[in-house]
């Protein structure tokens, strides 16, 4: 095991791939593929990881994230509406790999016609969550259709939704009622454009979800590899799934309040918190360098730039220099601000 | 110009310094030395800019960032509750430049004693922001000066304090009036132990306070070097002494709701927020590439790993493609999260 000196991010490999492997069995006996979202972890070789399943296709969030994984992958999606001004990278990239954009609107669909080159094109579809995407009845979808019927330079795929309002749920239930209410309006864009593929994709439902109707082409999940607290407080994993530990050292102890001052802040675990019992929450806090989930000691209450403020909420004998183990609220973002993660000591970086 | 084709951070190098020079008059005519924290922007060549004022002391807040500046600077504060992890590096750093270091308790006090090295130490003093440091009238700040008068080892320079409660106001007048009541205990704590050294920080009152007691030897504000959303709210600064700027592409509009995605999420701004008009906003958002602060067409509503949504406030002709700048919420973790800023065309990278 690594020494542990300062905030240090641990990745439990064995648990990352319980995860995946549960996500697949959902879909295994079906046509549906998965084609796992890389922003969450970033790295090359946790990607790699992917391909003992199988999975030969992935999501990505950037033009960036898709140069820097086109290294191993050559099927690729960029799960993100088109940003014009990268237009010539993505040309340069599609040289090289199969790359596939997204648009949601007919503005951005001429922009594409206007530069001649062939493009395979997913229609971003909004479902409910509001972010980006056009509604289904929206007069858009059918002129860029109409408009492919005569040009050979865009490839129009299909229609790609996310489910993100997924990520407001508090139980199973709701999961499934915003699936159920998200399919419902695919299935009949689907009865229009039958030739279309659909794609979707958010963890939550990708974790409960046992039985996809036969229309959906793939799914497109990406946390769900290593889990968080705000996928538990979803319903979407228990707290033994989650993959990922942040070892932080006790820096300062306050026994009147029953607070103590940890060396791991915004900077390390991003600003991200889940309201739990009414209160801001930006980790779960075990005592020591532990995976245990049984005997959490208290959570961190409030993150300043380098400082947590934990609330300590057991009766127990913290010196200076213990050693916390906190679950954070965001992968993703506790990631991104990492920039390395360690599984045992071998030390693993992300993408620049 | 850069030409900008994804979120670029933008820095004003003009604002800054007379963001410097505001702050560094206000203690022209006093012995109050200012040792500007570094931990806003982690860069040497910023760094640098603060030389020209003939500064030659500064602050951090990890052992880290000591180590990166410890090329450029041969006096610093590492203004952040001894991590004993970490005494190994503090022991080597000091044989090369004088370091100050920071205790709040009578165990991390012993635990430096045991190493029988010798230290430099600030007593951490906590004057109302209950974050880390002991209270005025704590027994253990006089067992520590009791102890340290039959020790040559450990050289008590005196008490630091962050009036980092400063930073929820929302007024000139609530910032005096912390400024005041903090001072007032410094005051007594200094008529007890006149024979060392008071250290102050924080960029409001850095900002609004024109006069200081005599018995203050420094200050220590990082901030202000840039300032932000949030410091214009407290009122540390206009919205035109803000120096950073992040430029953004415009990815999608939807003109029922009137929004607009953005490509720039929370790992180029980070999610810290303001409430403005009882509303959650991430940021101001201008039209075009600009540094104008009259024209606001909207603010940043929420913000994902990779988008961010404006609510548009203006009656404006937004396209696809079209630039927005935004002033971001909080400047340090802005540019932690960018790791990367640009003055004109000149690329500024801050530390690994």
């Amino acid at each position: 095991m690594i020494e542990v000196n300062k905030p240090t991010l641990l990745l439990n490999k064995e648990k990352s791939f319980n995860n995946i492997l549960k996500v697949q069995k959902k879909i295994k006996n079906s046509n549906i593929e998965m084609r796992p979202h890389f922003k969450t972890h970033q790295s090359l070789e946790i990607g790699k990881w992917f391909k003992e399943f199988g999975i030969n296709k992935i999501t990505v969030s950037s033009v960036s994230m898709a140069k820097y994984f086109s290294k191993d992958w050559d099927d690729i999606t960029i799960a993100f509406p088109l940003n014009i001004h990268e237009i010539n990278d993505i040309i340069k990239l599609q040289e090289k790999i199969n790359i596939n954009i997204l648009i949601d609107s007919f503005e951005a669909f001429l922009i594409l016609v206007e530069s001649k080159v062939k493009f395979n094109v997913y229609i971003k579809i909004n479902v409910g969550y509001n972010r980006a995407g056009l509604d289904i009845d929206d007069p858009e979808i059918n002129k860029i259709i109409d408009f492919t019927s005569h040009s050979d330079k865009i490839n129009i795929l299909g229609f790609l939704s996310h489910f993100g309002n997924t990520y407001l749920s508090r139980s199973n239930i709701e999961i499934e009622s915003i699936f159920n209410s998200s399919i419902k309006k695919l299935k009949s864009l689907h009865s229009r454009y039958p030739d279309y593929l659909i794609s979707i994709g958010d963890t939550p439902s990708s974790s409960i979800i046992n039985k996809y109707p036969n229309f959906i082409n793939e799914i497109r999940p990406g946390n769900f590899i290593f889990y968080d607290l705000a996928q538990n407080k979803i319903g979407s994993c228990n707290l033994d799934d989650i993959a990922l530990r942040m070892i932080c050292p006790v820096v300062s102890i306050n026994s009147i309040d029953n607070t103590c001052l940890i060396y791991g802040g915004s900077v390390h675990f991003s600003k991200d918190y889940i309201v739990d019992n009414k209160r801001n929450c930006f980790g779960y806090v075990y005592h020591g360098n532990t995976w245990g989930t049984k005997s959490k000691i208290g959570f961190i209450k409030s993150l300043s730039q380098e400082h947590g403020k934990i609330q300590i909420e057991k009766n127990i004998d913290l010196k200076i220099g213990d050693l916390v183990s906190v679950i954070p609220v965001h992968s993703c973002l506790t990631i991104d601000k990492m920039r390395e993660i360690f599984i045992e000591s071998k030390k693993i970086k992300i993408m620049d």
